[in-house]
């Protein structure tokens, strides 16, 4: 393969800043944001002014809100919005997909690519590749055509469907960044989720101490106190639980936060505090934040979702999406990624599997 | 009915303040205690001395750990322990209780009666009513032989298996206290229970805050947030429909604010916030509280379990008692009121209001 070349979807924090990133590198790279207004700053520099660990300035090829254009003959297709808006962005860039292209969701949350996948399978015959990341790559912030990468992550996982398109995707993607590692299949970067464990909860259980103070006491120190850990660790136990009834292999919480930042302790509250990472964090200044309205429908409805189709009980994380849809007044169970938008409405744990790893016949389209 | 005798059951709080209160007024009063040591300053002193809104000595006629010499020959027992106690005094009180005894819950929370009577039945033939109120006469503090009575509240309702010993109830504890009236039956007195609303939620919901802070923020005011009143709210309809299924009037949470409190707001939030009552009040200390272990087994437990009985679903008191149970790593369904325990298991609803109207004719004893 040549120098790819890439569309990036999405004008937020992550995607200025991979967009810069990638243009600096020498990539041809078109950014896409579906509201002009966020676009015009970008427009009159010609690109991204890069700061941090990365400083330069990425000069983009197009800079558009016109989907068609975007996508028009790329390689590789980076979607790096809010998992919530994964869907609408599946459909809309449908129509213009072409024969062999990559689509990475960075990160997909839980279910980003099957959920696509589901979509695009829409337009029969259509070869592409769907694929999702476990994480963003960079710790940044962005605004107006200046991006700031504070952290590269070390390694991002990264799995496609089908599944023996990953290492391909991988290669693909190496040749702009080492960082990308092949996973064994979506399910494990799925399940390898652990905004899912770290934010509904802990913003659920300081609903009233986030509306009160405005966020203002550290959301990982403060925030999560013995009996809150404890909750943490039965929705982390029943993530894991999930993961493993599907042939999936995930770590926990615990031995996340231990293998990333060196942190010690006998349980995941003393992991947490010892987590010098974590230290200052503040927490959201909203309950309108991501840690509910991206996290509950995105991250834990899909793996309630799938659990009930496969016969198994999330009696906790259950519990958190419920009364985070009362405290918001709305039904993230429908909003949310359900077994029937992931397109294995009815499936067993092995025609799940055949499904990602693109082993499985398709019967019917709908 | 001549002048009326009393047994107290429970030295605690109310148990010291109403035993001394009633002696005060002239009745003969046994106080109990399961434990003894309790027990030693009071029999050092021969009664309790009473201050804040009542103020004298009341010299009691026994004070003992022995259940049989308590309840030997009075009218009256009044059950002062905490609801979770219930189950137990129940068994204990069993051997000694005595034909035509009355047995008053202060208060039952929900469902304290039907659990009451459904282990005293198993004791057949034997003629004893069972009543509870819907909350306890006083706010005050005892300790070692002192009460204090802060306040004497104005209407305390009360209710009786069978119903139609309802009035032969009131009629009795009106000869001591004018405060007590009648409800329409035990269903009533269940589930016009406020503590199921205020207690277990906004603890759970500042859990993280009550465990940094050791409790030191105001309870109400700070820790009932916009969006955490309407979790309350949800709650607070779950528990009116169960009550209006049953064939019980109940009045919202925000009504009784407003009439008891004489506090204005559109909302359940601005009511709460304009409760001068609550100005000040700070939250517990610590999670292991009362607001957890007893309002969660004893208030939100039988709610949820009577509703399913009827077919009913109360999802978001479902999950106050799951995450409640998670976080103490206690099974609150098991620990609490069920349907079984309430001797309801089954029923319908014209069954149970049979059985709270005493007109339920026995099948089975277990």
């Amino acid at each position: 393969m040549g120098a790819v070349s890439f569309a990036v979807i999405g004008a937020g924090n992550g995607g200025q800043a991979i967009a810069g990133h990638l243009a600096l590198k020498g990539f041809k790279v078109n950014l896409y944001n579906r509201t002009y207004e966020k676009l015009i700053p970008i427009i009159e520099k010609g690109g991204i002014e890069l700061k941090g660990e990365i400083k330069g300035f990425g000069k983009l090829n197009l800079i558009t809100d016109d989907m068609k254009k975007a996508v028009e003959g790329v390689d590789i297709i980076l979607v790096a919005v809010p998992a919530s808006a994964h869907y609408k962005i599946a459909n809309e860039v449908l129509p213009y997909l072409e024969e062999g292209q990559i689509i990475v969701l960075n990160p997909g949350r839980t279910g980003g690519a099957l959920e696509f996948h589901n979509v695009i399978r829409k337009r029969r015959g259509l070869e592409v590749v769907i694929a999702e990341t476990d994480t963003f790559i960079y710790a940044c912030r962005s605004s107006m055509g200046k991006a700031k990468i504070y952290k590269i992550k070390e390694v991002v996982s990264v799995a496609a469907i089908p599944k023996d398109k990953t290492q391909m995707v991988v290669e693909a993607l190496n040749t702009a960044f080492p960082q990308f590692v092949p996973a064994q299949n979506v399910l494990e970067t799925s399940f390898n989720n652990f905004g899912s464990v770290f934010h509904p909860t802990p913003t659920l259980l300081n609903a009233a101490r986030i509306e009160t103070t405005k966020g203002n006491f550290e959301y990982y120190r403060e925030g999560i106190s013995p009996s809150v850990a404890k909750i943490l660790e039965k929705i982390d136990n029943e993530r894991m639980m999930v993961a493993k009834a599907l042939g999936v292999n995930t770590i926990s919480a615990k031995r996340w936060l231990k293998e990333s930042y060196n942190a010690e302790g006998e349980n995941l509250y003393e992991v947490i505090q010892n987590t010098k990472a974590y230290v200052g964090l503040l927490a959201p200044e909203t309950l309108d934040c991501r840690y509910i309205f991206e996290d509950v429908p995105m991250s834990l409805v899909p793996m309630s979702s799938i659990a009930k189709e496969i016969g198994i009980k999330t009696l906790t994380i259950d519990a958190v999406i419920h009364l985070a849809s009362v405290m918001h007044r709305k039904d993230y169970w429908k909003i949310g990624r359900t077994a029937e938008k992931l397109g294995i409405k009815g499936m067993s744990v092995e025609e799940i599997i055949e499904l990602v790893e693109g082993r499985r016949k398709e019967v019917t389209i709908a």
